[in-house]
């Protein structure tokens, strides 16, 4: 169903025919999220609103290769300057991102996503005996990180550590 | 909270720098969706069973400029041939979508999307007095084509057209 794996790139050379390749002109103004795990630009669009709803012109490629990573994502969103807020919670859901905003053609600042030390109502314990699972009420959740590489959370009252993997299913 | 509009160009030149842009290798072998209505290269990724999950490279844009749509969204599968089933399908939720097949970085198919005559089993009917509606299993759903661009079909049984928001957000 899935058709061909990928093969090996033959000999002859790529021709300059538009119908196979794509030029995506540098943006004027945006952000450019880079380094973002396989897999996820689709949750890093949701988690910033969906910018694609709201017509903004949007690129991206998934699954591409990467020296730092080995296989990953990138998304540019023309036109749009991401917050602050914005940086921290797509460093949950992509840890490794970094974020350059773009003016004019020029990369004028660099944001680096920077997991909360602290997290509190964000994630859900996994543990089903921890009391902010069974008591929600009086024990609202709170994670202190554990791990920044690969990212780790780790409940504060039973211990129970969350990894990559569920951090992002949880927010993703 | 969604930041800037979209700000007209400035007079600079864009500089040579890999931050600012993101040039998107031509692909040795799969196929390109182009000329699919602006925001809707999600659900074509949806309807080709989410290859990017799969490890598949892909490459998109969504929102650009089309002389032929005002908008447009391109979604480029690398090492994947869509089937002709696949483009069937497609033409409902991207009516002016074209196929491209690429081989050995040359363009070796064009398939045009182009929706069947009749629809069975596929649309649900909006009036709620028909009877494909009332009694689902002695009437099941039949929809003739009654518009090519845009797209519209019709119910067999009543007469109610659908038009293509409404097949769009049925099948998206």
């Amino acid at each position: 169903m899935m058709g061909m794996a990928a093969v090996a790139r033959r000999g002859p050379q790529p021709p300059g025919d538009d119908k196979t390749t794509m030029l995506v002109r540098k943006i004027p103004d945006g952000s450019v999220i880079d380094h973002i795990a396989a897999g996820k630009a689709l949750s890093v669009l949701r988690l910033l609103g969906n910018p694609q709803e709201h017509g903004f012109t949007i690129a991206m490629v998934m699954n591409v290769s990467s020296s730092k990573m080995g296989k990953k994502d990138i998304v540019k969103v023309e036109g749009m300057e991401i917050s602050q807020e914005q940086v921290q919670k797509l460093a949950l859901i992509a840890p490794r991102a970094s974020v350059n905003i773009v003016r004019s053609y020029r990369v004028m600042a660099k944001k680096n996503a920077v997991p909360p030390r602290t997290l509190r109502g964000i994630l859900s314990c996994t543990a089903p005996t921890c009391v902010s699972v069974r008591e929600k009420d009086s024990a609202p959740s709170i994670f202190f990180i554990s791990g920044r590489a690969p990212l780790r959370y780790r409940c504060k009252y039973c211990g129970r550590e969350l990894d990559e993997k569920e951090i992002s299913s949880q927010l993703g």
